[in-house]
């Protein structure tokens, strides 16, 4: 069965990996489901979702030296620089990352792996509201 | 509950961006979910999806240049060139964009944020017939 | 309906891709939807899912030397360097693919494409165990 779309608010304090694994959880927890699917969609293209080893925080930074070396802010190959050196870039790391994540659901839990963490990926260097819907399917208890 | 799987197909004039928001809308209000999800699988390898900006045509544009640096056509890396030197660029393209996208639907609508289009991506230089599916699922008025 | 989760493990001998087209079929006849989604999900972050061309091997070939290229083993970009030199190039693996694929079912079949195969995409150089977990959702026979 379709439980719901949930409204989920993320603030980002400019570009980084913002984690949003307990976020996540506690929806799963509200809709209670046995088995099921949630689906977690992002509303912007300059922002986007990974999962990502959620122990080291070196990771993500090592992330972002790697974006920074394919996709550099001001790089004169850039067309599109309206908002700002950054703006392209943004876009393109959306693109090479997720607009939308499928994860299963047991117990009332999102079943990710032990070192799996589910982030909000700022790629703009300015604060920024993020609105994210996250989906619910499965079976409810009785 | 599941509404059912609908075909799509996109008619391509080489390698570009071809947005197909417009269709998934339509596709949308036939479905008439008051709440729900849609996902969209496109059954090719050399094509695939990607949600991006939908108002300034350069950013598709610098897109197309950015992977042209990455993986450029005829780069001599590649081994797999039997269909001519855009035929593995295409299957890397499709590998670090969307076979599949997740969108959330609500009032007939897919929730689609302000500035996000949906796209299929044309990665090889010749015209081509893409097939897609649309899966729809959610509550539809009783 | 919401028809279930189910696991699969996959036994990996070292970086390289590992097709499941035959596992996913098998699951998805055995899930017997007239018409339906299926939802697959990877557990890990240093492995990962691709949809890729199943006739030529020197596409997935193609695929190793070009994130070689880009993201090399032992680059001295890299901070997170705590299993190895391909520990932090197989997080990037991962996050540049898919840790999630929805892929539409009828008859009891995943709708691939004529070329579509699903693959396992292991990062990590030495061999590994990785669960998945396939979410099954669709209308079965009465």
């Amino acid at each position: 069965m379709f439980i719901g779309n949930y409204s989920l608010k993320v603030e980002t304090n400019g570009r980084g990996t913002y984690e949003i694994t307990d976020k996540i959880q506690a929806m799963a927890g509200r809709a209670a489901a046995n088995s099921g699917l949630m689906s977690v969609f992002i509303h912007h293209t300059s922002a986007s979702l990974i999962v990502c080893e959620n122990a080291d925080p070196t990771v993500r930074e090592d992330l972002e030296r790697f974006m920074a070396r394919v996709a550099p802010d001001g790089d004169p190959l850039w067309q599109h620089v309206a908002e700002g050196p950054d703006d392209m870039p943004a876009h393109i790391r959306s693109v090479l990352t997720q607009p939308s994540l499928s994860i299963p659901m047991s117990g009332g839990r999102a079943l990710l792996g032990t070192w799996q963490g589910v982030y909000v990926w700022e790629h703009r260097t300015g604060p920024h509201t993020r609105q994210l819907t996250v989906s619910m399917l499965g079976d409810q208890p009785g």
